[in-house]
């Protein structure tokens, strides 16, 4: 099952701004004992790529980019005993020891032995405490279904997790403010959770027709104060119970906060960037506020189950599916926005 | 039972910073059939009275001042339906009309119709909404239980709602970042509420030895990153369980975000004064936040509750007992942190 040394080790490198390139890299090792080589079946361009993919996170040197996968295991450390060569597994992009208080509590992504994985846009994979962090299916599962798998490694748990963190429970009134694949993500978990009514912003057409299939049972195409009186309107004047914010901005996060209603709940799962918080607003606004980065090992069997079982299609959030070696094509095709997600098959 | 009228109506009024005069007002009257007139058995001054005695916050005209009130009920408008003369009632410092989709959530301060309450610190007052916002007593309270009963007012109130917010709950270790009377009380509750530990952040003798009376099991006297490092010192590095903020500063605010592990649950309940919270490290420390204008009516039948029958003293934080004309010296007296809080009796 082993490959031929770099076969299939070439990888996505981030050399500055608009700058990937496919290139041959280092076999990754076995370096620690808990640790496990995947060959991977899948991968993908996440929304966080194009922070640096766009120079507003800087690139100090070449980096090998990607941080969403799944494959199969080849080779595990000798101190791995719940994963085996040959399972299809999904980890999250944050390696976790998943027995730490922290992950006991259910916050993987704040594991106190916590790792991140770099480097998934590529034929193989070292992943850090294997047994914290990778999950097996129940078996090798069918080709159509590994979108649908990819998904659970980082964009559906995000979305599922911003549902969670902003108390989705049937019949609440949610509003997911960002149409990206999270932002959509969030929805089809919203509707999961049992969500009465569900407004997506949203003004890209292709993306408020997912938002409908994913369960969106309204648009707003407005932003800012427009959309905020959009939200209001629909609401009874009062706002909504959970709103979702999957984008990371400024903007994006005041309209979360002055989209819901007091006592009602905000989760914020995109890295803020440049995003300020005023104390006296918050504390008037009377929300919850959770968020952070998803703890997606949390998630992973139920979500495992329920796209094994083909409750949810999380993968059709991939509308450009690429071969690895055109990554390059994958992130200008996000960056321009032609594509809500690009799934990478090596 | 009717008192002559200006028999009683002097109070308090704030000019301008540091000066309050104790002098005769307008005689209250049943403006809207809603409201009732209460005859006030004792009030107090509020820390959130502070900021604006020290100029922190704007005084443009003088102002009736006080928000924190129990009493006996003189009079009802045409269309109060619950509340009758006779009854010892206690309310908050926002009336609500407790009805509305606000209300029944349990925010009662973020009412749809609430109104501020002001010029408290008098011998009788206005209260709108008389309905949703005074709770009677089961009878006229014995003398002794007057100060704990107004404490439900605000202060005690904001207390409980400071460890409800941060999720206290049996076992848990909670944090209380402040020793003014609120955080005083916030100890009290998380006691009241089960937390296994309670670190109490003081630095003054006569509130560290009321804090262990209330419940505190440790004191932490450092401040800032200091006070962070001893409370990760004693949390095995992760931080507490539940942090409550009950000071209203950037630096308390940031000192109870960092001594929080991964996780767990802020809350704050002092209006921020200059607050800014970066989204950033907000996402990254995992927190839940939660907090706002206490909405102490959710909690005064069960608070009322545990003080008729003994089992809580909130009344405790009261170190000064003035007759309400020496209103000034009770704003000195806490001004200069010579009492933790003031009681005022016309």
């Amino acid at each position: 099952m082993t490959l031929e040394k770099g076969e299939s080790m070439r990888g996505a490198v981030l050399y500055a701004p608009r700058d990937v390139r496919f290139e041959e890299r280092e076999e990754p090792r076995i370096t620690k004992p808990t640790d496990a080589i995947i060959r991977m079946s899948a991968t993908c361009v996440c929304g966080s790529d194009l922070w640096p993919y766009r120079g507003i996170e800087p690139v100090t040197q070449p980096t090998p980019f990607g941080h969403e996968y799944c494959g199969i295991v080849e080779e595990v450390g000798s101190a791995v005993e719940s994963i085996k060569p040959g399972q299809f597994v999904i980890g999250s992009f944050f390696a976790s020891d998943n027995t730490c208080p922290i992950c006991r509590a259910g916050y993987q992504t704040s594991c106190v032995h916590r790792e991140l994985v770099g480097g998934a846009q590529a034929g193989r994979l070292r992943v850090p405490l294997a047994d914290g962090t990778l999950v097996a299916t129940p078996g090798l599962p069918p080709d159509d279904l590994i979108p649908s798998l990819l998904t659970l490694s980082d964009v559906m748990g995000t979305g599922w997790f911003a549902a969670d963190a902003a108390n989705v429970k049937p019949g609440v009134t949610a509003v997911v403010v960002g149409d990206g694949a999270v932002g959509l993500l969030a929805v089809l978990s919203a509707k999961q959770m049992g969500a009465g009514r569900i407004i997506a912003m949203s003004r890209h057409a292709p993306r408020q027709k997912l938002a409908r299939e994913f369960g969106a049972t309204d648009i707003v195409a407005e932003r800012g104060d427009a959309g905020i009186a959009r939200i209001k309107e629909l609401t009874n004047g009062l706002g909504a119970d959970s709103v979702l914010e999957c984008v990371g901005t400024q903007e994006s996060m005041m309209q979360a906060i002055r989209s819901t209603h007091p006592g009602g709940y905000v989760s914020y799962v995109g890295v803020p960037h440049g995003v300020q918080v005023a104390g006296q607003e918050l504390f008037f606004s009377h929300v919850h506020l959770h968020g952070g980065p998803a703890p997606v090992r949390r998630y992973l069997p139920e979500l495992i189950d329920l796209v094994w079982k083909r409750k949810i299609n999380p993968g059709k959030v991939f509308d450009l599916t690429l071969p690895l070696e055109q990554v390059a094509e994958g992130y200008r095709a996000m960056d321009e926005r032609r594509a809500i997600k690009t799934l990478l098959r090596p």
